[in-house]
């Protein structure tokens, strides 16, 4: 396997096939979900789904394709995703009088319906979110980060003002900042996306990104505030307390399986997946070593550490197969099993096992007796010390004293001739498309968020040098 | 509302409407899944996991769009399909180069994926599920019940033999019948379906069939055994332990949101939704009646009735709405709440509250003190009551004295005098298409299937007077 500080991303490729989250599918750019990849998803749902719950925001499900003239509606909207749409054109040999998109995301859709459904302030806020398989058709795609069909929830909710809108916009970006980081372990910077990078037919964008091994970025999720834009577009009215028939404020917000391919590029290392034992499919593997089908007091006890493991509701493994221990060790690591129990004749005479993390480097001795009670331990510590870990590596790609285009070139120099990530690097910026676009076609930087809390004020624009009107962060991203 | 004694399907359509269940879609047989309706499918699966996880069967997901050259692997079934396939054949503003399919359902992809993983005996069982949208450009629809895109899942399997791939045919449909008896306390019909009504592809398929309140049959769940047909079409083989590549038997079984079409139609009466607490959104509902605003300590203690039933996790919600208290009877009666609890200022005084039952004719009087037990009694005792209310319906729309065609016509004469539903129809069949297409013909009765438990062996055929080769249950269809 190639070494993932030799070609990261051919590292990446390599380990979610090899590590079995997914294979290609004979559809260009789209991928199959095997159970040890959608399982991570399965737990990420779990979770985002106590949050709906406390919020009293429920599931629906909405389909999936969208009369063209509907998408028309609002135009920025149809402008941003017409490229990516596929089109159903005919049923059976028959040709359709109109043709169907398949949804890229579903405002229009979920539109029309708050347009039906919400006639009078009492009915607001109003607020749904949908689990869905959505389409957008890239050019150029990577498992998980980026394929023509992937897996995500949208929330989309109506409100009786902005205040209360903005509210919601916010109070979900925060849930996906926790998410990321207690649940995922990957940190996130918090932000407000420039008006390039705004979602096709927002009044403002925020995101959350995450920053890679590699120093790149992923835009890891994201929550628009709408205004009225949608509401106009899709009469989506109410009666307010004055008796009055006015436009509601709404938002939509989401994230998708692309935290699964974040989640590999923040954690795994040159043995394969790193998984926090909150999304990991195998939380512990126990195996039988040494001469141990002679010795059956072995299996029994496994089979006994087994059946605590299971009792307690965690997600264990028993590898009994006839593969040596080092093909053993080494494929449940590339898997990211984040605890290992290894238990041979000797180990059982003296009463203990062999307990390896899977992030740490030494082996530990554990007393039969105090296995379980070590085990948990460990899978309670190991996702913040992931969180840790990844916070402490992005500090050092994490870069505040660039002022000019020049020192952002001789920046990049820099760290390919030392082979170290670019990293995220804070600018000052003069608020216009132009610099944006700039920074792009010179260095492949693109803008990431203007941040919520700035590190740093920076005076003057990278490339003009004239008062910079806002502090962002820019990066190389997937 | 219509009533459902005068027309059954009218009412149904009112009913999942106004109870909020679904809305309708501009795209033509497809609906909206509105949250108490998709909450319904969230519950079944959720119990449909906790059987997956205990045989091991783990989810995945696949891509939606199948290229059309994999259809045309499997003669029979791209043939069964075509007439309904959805294609797309343009994305933006570019043909593509094949036009690709919606999937009416996953054989092709997961077989062409299970060619991949599967090499050896020791991969086998090789077992998937797959919770997805699917697509059938249905000529009539219906909500839930036939729609051109439906949710379901489907599991696929792999296995050494025909034995073993029997066996999880079968299982699976134990399964399916535990799950609409025990669950939604819909009681249902289990055996083999006749080689015309077969899956597109299959060898044999088996189907569970439930009997609605006008008589007609839905077919729930199928469950199929493909034999080697699909191994052999995408190359599923693996070596077996005396080292010789060979065909794996392969299954696969469906259930979908069908089920909450015949949910509401087992049981719902002339109020409105009738649902077993086990997938009901709305388990209790609390209400203050009387003069309750005067009176805070009502609002209190309703609140504490509230914070308890909220613990217990049981899904309840308090209406203090300024409705009045019939309105709101009729709204909680028409969503199905399943226990309906007021409490007014003489209740109060008096240290009860009033409980009603969803199904039951009365009215009680419980002491607080008894309240939380009682309501867990009821929400325990509720969906097996139901499933006994649902079976000796069936009973009495079960007819075994019909040998004839000229005695079905009578029948069916009869039944529309007497405003009865026509029911299940137990037949003698000589395993002809020939029979069965002018069953169809002349009674639009269908064929349902041949029981596994055949209540009474029946002789002749019920056209042709000939030996009967099988003894089957036939009836109108949904």
């Amino acid at each position: 396997m190639v070494e993932q500080k030799n070609d990261f991303t051919e590292w990446y490729l390599q380990t979610v096939q090899k590590a079995e989250l997914m294979s290609y599918s004979p559809v260009r750019g789209s991928m199959i979900f095997r159970p040890d990849g959608f399982e991570i998803w399965e737990h990420i749902q779990e979770e985002f789904n106590k949050y709906l719950r406390s919020e009293d925001i429920r599931n629906a499900y909405f389909p999936m394709l969208i009369p063209k003239h509907f998408f028309m509606k609002e135009a920025d909207h149809i402008e941003g995703f017409a490229p990516e749409l596929p089109w159903v054109t005919e049923v059976g040999d028959e040709k359709l009088e109109e043709p169907l998109a398949l949804r890229p995301t579903s405002e229009t859709m979920i539109g029309a319906a708050f347009s039906d459904w919400i006639n009078s302030y009492r009915d607001l806020p109003y607020e749904i979110n949908q689990w869905a398989n959505v389409f957008r058709w890239e050019k150029k795609t990577l498992p998980f980060l980026r394929t023509s069909e992937f897996l995500w929830q949208e929330g989309h909710t109506a409100h009786i003002d902005e205040e209360d809108a903005r509210r919601r916009t916010l109070n979900v970006l925060d849930e996906y900042t926790r998410l990321c980081e207690e649940f995922l372990a990957i940190p996130v910077y918090k932000g407000e996306k420039t008006p390039s990078e705004r979602f096709a037919g927002a009044v403002d964008t925020y995101s959350i990104e995450a920053m890679m091994q590699d120093g790149k970025a992923v835009q890891a999720g994201t929550s628009h505030y709408m205004g009225t834009k949608f509401a106009e577009a899709f009469d989506i009215t109410y009666l307010n307390k004055e008796n009055k028939h006015v436009h509601a404020h709404t938002t939509s917000w989401g994230v998708s399986t692309r935290l699964i391919g974040s989640l590999i590029m923040t954690h795994g290392d040159e043995h394969g997946l790193v998984l926090p034992p909150t999304v990991a499919a195998h939380q512990v593997v126990l195996m039988p070593v040494g001469p141990w089908k002679k010795n059956p007091a072995i299996m029994e006890k496994l089979d006994e550490i087994y059946a605590e493991l299971k009792k307690l509701g965690i997600r264990v493994r028993l590898d009994d197969s006839d593969n040596s221990p080092g093909y053993k060790f080494n494929e449940w690591e590339l898997k990211g099993a984040c605890v290992r129990i290894e238990c041979g004749p000797r180990d059982l005479e003296n009463g203990h096992a062999m307990l390896k993390v899977r992030d740490l480097a030494d082996k530990e001795k554990v007393a039969f007796d105090d296995l379980i009670a070590t085990i948990q331990t460990h899978l309670a510590e190991m996702t913040p010390r992931l969180l840790a870990t990844a916070k402490a590596r992005n500090k050092e790609n994490e870069h505040f004293h660039i002022n000019t285009l020049d020192e952002l070139k001789a920046h990049i120099e820099t760290c390919k001739k030392e082979d170290k990530p670019t990293g995220f690097v804070l600018i000052g910026w003069d608020g216009t498309d132009e610099t944006e676009a700039k920074i792009k076609e010179e260095t492949g930087f693109t803008t990431r968020n203007i941040p919520f809390d700035v590190p740093m004020e920076k005076a003057t624009d990278l490339i003009t040098g004239e008062p910079a009107k806002h502090t962002l962060w820019i990066a190389r991203a997937y």
